[in-house]
């Protein structure tokens, strides 16, 4: 990809235009120092005009019904007058290259509903970087007017936390438990999930998912000392989608009248952005001739007790050179 | 304090004398740059004489009865043949320049104890600093003959994480609940606790203390996926005091049995390792002159969206002076 004209790119995105707003997404994914300098020239001129959307993270173990419930729900917003733009963060993308059938396939409805705007996870990069692309595509897409952003996320890893640190909202589905324990359930979710729902509650499963949803209401409030809104719904028939989304506005709104909306959000800026900081340094520390030359020898004397873990952190950073004189 | 004749300190610790231990560990807890030398020799010549203990992590927030436990437990130990080391992580120690009564009062029969060793929370640096000190004094006490080493935290912020880093086993002790929340559930904790127990289960608290740790382990159940042995126990009559013990010895001895436990202190070795290197890092980055006069208006830049995260992001690193040119 050549370089764009970033000022003609910016001015296609305030208008909403979806070619625009691809290549401009197109563009912060990109690793090349060129487009990355572009990019944020971009994002400079776009960064006035976001901010307005409700940001939603959705996470959910594959199999638990995510994109078709993504699907109804996006509808129901755009039907609604929403405008919905969904992006992903999923490092695993990154790794298998993508899904083969595509989110077109994935959110059908969607896909051609010219009210949204559907973006698959970057195909490359370490979570940190993935997570960084998704931040800006989602400037690019507030710039472009979309007024709801779902993330999306597997759930690998540390994945969640990361989409949870640019969302306002989290919300989580899970499946009705069989046999002892909630499928989907990963150690962390619980933690930084706002709303919960558990999807595919209708016909036979109907009443597993009521019972399966009373007993982790239960178990929250037990746990995190706190009710926690959960949910049923079933994203096939679109039941229940209502009262799901109600529960994130409720949410959201709940966090804007007190001020800790604006207050969560500039914290996740200032946070992010020390955040790089450190993933630069540890880049460079990770990358450093000498501390890579270093670190094996450095590492195995730790582990056979002929060095201190504190000696051996002095060493790498006198190797990476920043250690005072 | 001198700087102590380091190999005389080293025999001194290795014969298991008292003095010599508690001298040690003032060394390694001092931030004085010809003490940390000092200490670093130190803990090279004791490393080889480390490793042999059982190392447990106690948590649970004040007024669970985590000095009255501990104290019984120990005593039941000591009696029992073993040696008994207590370490403490306690950042608010360091604000609040350490308890006043002190540990002597809090472990009575424990500190009369000639098998036990105690030792209060260092009272000064952060919570890497103080971690690291507790990391460094465990090596002494190992080298010293202790082999049970009780790390406890009052469960401040990320201080269960940081003690969850340097044992082999997590207990953490909690209270029955009172209305519809269990006492002492600090979000996260229930992550990394390997035993749970119900304390002051004694008296007219026993029925509530047993119905308690059944709802417990049934929501642990439910939402890790996996058993993790809840139990009952009173600190000041001893009763269960026993069986918590045998479930902590049976989690090492599984982690042991299937090669875990030597794969797990080799991974804590090495994350220490570059932890340090990282906080010396963030440490040099923040103290940067140039960083610290450029940091508030890039800060500020950023909130007002004249700036993106990445942008700021790259002029603190071009300060620190470390990007390549």
């Amino acid at each position: 990809m050549a370089v764009p004209d970033v000022p003609a790119l910016a001015e296609g995105v305030l208008a909403g235009e979806r070619r625009a707003v691809a290549r401009a997404i197109t563009l912060v994914e990109s690793r090349r120092a060129d487009h990355r300098q572009a990019a944020q020239e971009l994002l400079v001129q776009l960064l006035p005009h976001a901010g307005a959307a409700r940001r939603v993270g959705i996470s959910g173990v594959p199999g638990v019904g995510k994109s078709t419930f993504i699907d109804s729900l996006g509808v129901d917003l755009t039907a609604a007058g929403s405008k919905v733009a969904v992006l992903a963060v999923d490092p695993s993308s990154a790794r298998s290259g993508g899904s083969i059938l595509g989110d077109k396939t994935r959110m059908a409805r969607l896909a051609v509903d010219p009210a949204a705007f559907i973006r698959p996870a970057p195909t490359a990069g370490t979570l940190g970087g993935v997570a960084q692309a998704t931040r800006e595509s989602m400037v690019v897409v507030e710039a472009a007017g979309y007024d709801v952003v779902l993330v999306e996320t597997v759930g690998v890893g540390q994945s969640e936390v990361a989409v949870a640190e640019m969302v306002d909202t989290f919300l989580f589905l899970t499946l009705a438990r069989t046999g002892d324990q909630l499928q989907g359930i990963k150690r962390g979710i619980l933690e930084i999930a706002d709303v919960i729902a558990v999807n595919k509650a209708d016909g036979p499963g109907e009443v597993d998912a009521r019972r399966a949803a009373r007993e982790l209401a239960g178990a929250l409030r037990m746990l995190r000392g706190e009710p926690v809104p959960v949910l049923t719904c079933a994203g096939l028939s679109g039941a229940g989608l209502a009262e799901v989304w109600a529960q994130v506005v409720a949410h959201q709104d709940r966090l804007r009248a007190s001020g800790q909306l604006a207050e969560r959000r500039r914290a996740q800026q200032v946070r992010w952005t020390w955040q790089l900081v450190r993933d630069g340094l540890e880049h460079q520390l990770r990358e450093h001739p000498a501390v890579r030359s270093a670190a094996p020898e450095l590492e195995a004397a730790v582990l056979a007790g002929e060095l201190t873990p504190a000696l051996a952190a002095r060493q790498l950073l006198d190797a990476f050179g920043t250690a005072p004189a």
